[in-house]
């Protein structure tokens, strides 16, 4: 899995460098562009899931959404999707280890038809709404662990260190300690594959079993992350037992919480989906006896309900599921599922993703505006002092300017009676502050900043709501926006806002008394 | 079909109805959700393609998007998925006639793993340019048709039903004309199937051939559409002559291209396909000596080619077609041949869809401005002379600028020194003027328009690039943009700009001599 990612990854770059240096794009265009493409074709290789990688792209990182960005992405994934199917073609003979198994679709593992009664609709309802609360508490675990651990791991690279040993020998502990506990199960007769297990990858692993034995919970912990996906959806009720698939959860739910965060390159999809389909088929395997559907598609609607209520998203992971498992027929379900979970988890938080986009301190703007933004008008959250530029200006103002400032962004305004008001607006990248070499005499000198203003920004009146306000820089992609006075006479910007004055904690900061949902 | 599609529709309007309803949006937003929700949904209901449903939706009907959109849209194709599934399980004992046949999955017909070699790929990417083309030619045709069709249908009534009736006269007699012309086929040996066929439904009609002989062109031309793509899709190379497909092929093309616009309810992508899959089995049959796939894999392949050639659209028929076919190893290929053949067509014209709405006249804004756009300034394109009211103003002189203009919002200006800005905007629907009984005293009197004016619009200023101002109105989802001066002392807004100031044939009958591609 992680070498498809890393596969991914450099798939993506390369294929998101060809999507991002068509035409005439403004800057912010062509860099969302790449790091779609990127997450797009990460998600494309890593689950070989072309077209849901499309939809996690769109649904998941874009906050700024073009028709045109939709064939870019698609194009990145199709190229991903025939390199992909390439080097599955060229593995298969066995050169390259565990990768390439499974063929082009990594979960094709059950071929029982869906059929249903009323029972299983109530019962697959049950399913979603206890993911969803699982899913939610899942998300609140993750946000409280990855505090402690941010303070933990800015201590210094031993901390970090220290964390990771001790996170893996806790995991080693129980994956190899748990086990023991379980019982042999004899070997059921007339299969095709090997058992117990011989090698690396297999589903009937024998432990501490006598031959012809296999140990359950072995074949769940002790196995490629792959494959234990593969066992869990499976058909067939009796392959695992009630107590193996208990352990097995609470193991998986507990550990992925603890794991993500520290210092090595672990995910939250598969733990989630291996969470969830151990819950599933738990769930399915406990009411065996009412049910017609099979429990390995329990385990399936397990892990939908499960990163509905993570991840929170709907078509994309509904596509993710198909391309992994070719299960057509189980759609309605799925769908029944995601929408139930996610439903169930927003009523007590939010998206992992947007948690930790938060916790990190990213200026992320949400697609609505919050309800108290509605009743301050742009003007009341504009940080000043403002700096302004004439059209003309001395140098050694410029770099006081930019020395006392963290952005890139200033009004240039002409001398009274104010005849010209315009945006200076720098890159922000390439060249820094410090690798100038400036002399004393060039700081005493002018300089025209006429050829490089933005003559004509957008702007929007102090006396609009800073929700309307909120929707103009988040629709178009601004990085500044200028506040220009209602009443004439005055100067012509009354201050610049950027996407730090739109965050909820700015906002509360400069007003406490406000009420947040209101 | 057209029964799942009233189905759909119905569906859709109710489920658009839930989706339209939820919370305080804007006008625009809960119309284009239920828009957008009926797309949907029918799509959903007629091709039993639930997130196709929702991609297609995304793809071609929204020139606005939101994320808040893809979640709503995709409660309304589940609850489509889930009523199908229902209808069609209910159905299944031939209750309801032709409708539910084939299961959730409309078109699982061909389950021959895709294998192909070098030689294949070049065919397939052959197949893709010439789809293409033929995509573009068929947009090409339509577009001339529907322009003499439509000077037709405005003849009257009388008109219309004798255009539907020729048509109809000429369709019957190719389909039931051309078998005559084809060869008898003796019944395949081995088959599951009854041959020939009894009954309405079935793939090997006997038309006039004797006992154990199959007429191949009847087949295709004399059954309904959907067994004539389950024909088309199914594997085996020896199924058809090449010369029947050839016939087919052309009939279905050219009368696909007759038909649309007539006073019927036919639709595109029905002909599209079945012209598509019989040009793919035509190609796989004729190289079928030098090639690995199947027959029936490069019908499909075709009929991904059209789509891509006409509609223009990427991830939508991508996962339409795999929800139709249910043949998840086919994705690499399908994604290939999409790619190729939608960037050969937008080399020659437009998508048929965007050709429709321009034809109609729909100020349709497209998702990038015009490159002359860039060249214009707002203030070039704003159409005088501009009504303005004060604050409080006659009765009279509204109902006089009502009846004038066709639009409903007027700036709303205080008197001088112009100390207020701003926008007055109906809601353009429920009541009409005629409907007014309004005596000649209240013309007389006056009436305060504070309390519903908008006093803080979206504005930008004259300078600014028309192209700019185009981003700004389509990103927004505005109906009226205020533009205002550069420099003080002159009135606050100089003009108003709508959908129709920035449509590209307005611009060039104010500027002829302009260049549209620069």
């Amino acid at each position: 899995m992680i070498a498809s990612l890393i596969f991914g990854s450099i798939f993506g770059v390369a294929a998101g460098f060809v999507v991002g240096k068509e035409g005439p794009m403004v800057h912010t265009g062509s860099c969302i562009a790449n790091l779609l493409g990127q997450g797009a074709s990460g998600v494309a290789a890593a689950f070989r899931a072309p077209v849901g990688g499309v939809l996690f792209a769109l649904e998941e990182v874009a906050s700024w959404w073009r028709s045109a960005l939709l064939w870019r992405v698609f194009f990145t994934t199709a190229v991903v999707a025939v390199v992909l199917r390439s080097l599955i073609e060229f593995c298969q003979s066995g050169k390259c280890g565990l990768f390439g198994q499974g063929g082009l679709i990594m979960f094709d593992v059950n071929s029982a038809t869906p059929r249903y009664s009323t029972t299983d609709l109530l019962v697959i309802i049950l399913l979603g709404i206890l993911g969803g609360a699982f899913g939610s508490l899942y998300n609140y675990f993750v946000d409280k662990v990855l505090r402690t651990y941010s303070i933990i791991n800015e201590r210094g690279p031993g901390s970090k260190i220290l964390l990771v040993a001790s996170i893996s020998l806790l995991t080693s502990c129980c994956f190899y300690g748990l086990p023991w506990f379980a019982r042999c199960i004899p070997c059921p007769v007339g299969l095709e594959e090997d058992c117990p297990t011989i090698g690396r990858s297999g589903n009937y692993k024998s432990f501490q079993c006598p031959p012809g034995h296999y140990n359950d919970l072995a074949s769940l912990l002790l196995n490629t992350n792959d494959d234990v996906i593969r066992n869990l959806l499976s058909s067939g009720d009796e392959e695992f037992h009630l107590s193996t698939l208990l352990v097995c959860f609470v193991a998986v739910y507990c550990l992925g919480i603890i794991t993500y965060g520290i210092a090595i390159p672990s995910g939250l999809f598969i733990p989630v989906i291996l969470a969830g389909a151990s819950y599933g088929r738990l769930i399915g395997t406990l009411l065996g006896s009412f049910l017609d559907l099979d429990a390995g598609l329990f385990a399936l609607l397990g892990a939908a309900s499960f990163l509905g209520g993570t991840m929170r998203m709907t078509v994309s992971i509904c596509v993710i599921l198909l391309e992994l498992t070719n299960n057509l027929l189980m759609l309605p379900l799925i769908m029944l599922v995601l929408l139930i979970s996610k439903t169930v988890a927003d009523c007590f938080n939010k998206g992992v993703y947007d948690q930790i986009v938060k916790m990190k301190g990213l200026p992320y703007m949400e697609a609505h505006p919050e309800p108290y933004m509605k009743h301050l008008a742009a003007s009341d959250v504009v940080s000043g002092p403002l700096i302004t530029f004439s059209g003309v200006e001395k140098v050694g103002n410029i770099i006081h300017a930019l020395k006392l400032t963290k952005h890139n962004g200033f009004p240039v305004i002409d001398e009274p009676p104010f005849s010209d008001a315009a945006e200076l607006s720098g890159s922000g990248k390439g060249l820094k502050l410090e690798d100038l070499d400036i002399k004393e005499e060039e700081m005493e000198s002018y300089v025209d900043l006429h050829p490089i203003t933005n003559t004509s920004p957008y702007t929007v009146v102090e006396t609009m709501s800073l929700a309307k306000a909120a929707v103009l820089f988040r629709e178009l992609g601004l990085r500044h926006l200028c506040v220009v006075p209602k009443t004439p006479g005055r100067p012509p910007v009354v201050g610049i806002l950027t996407r730090h004055d739109f965050v909820p904690e700015h906002i509360l900061g400069l007003y406490p008394h406000i009420n947040r949902h209101k």
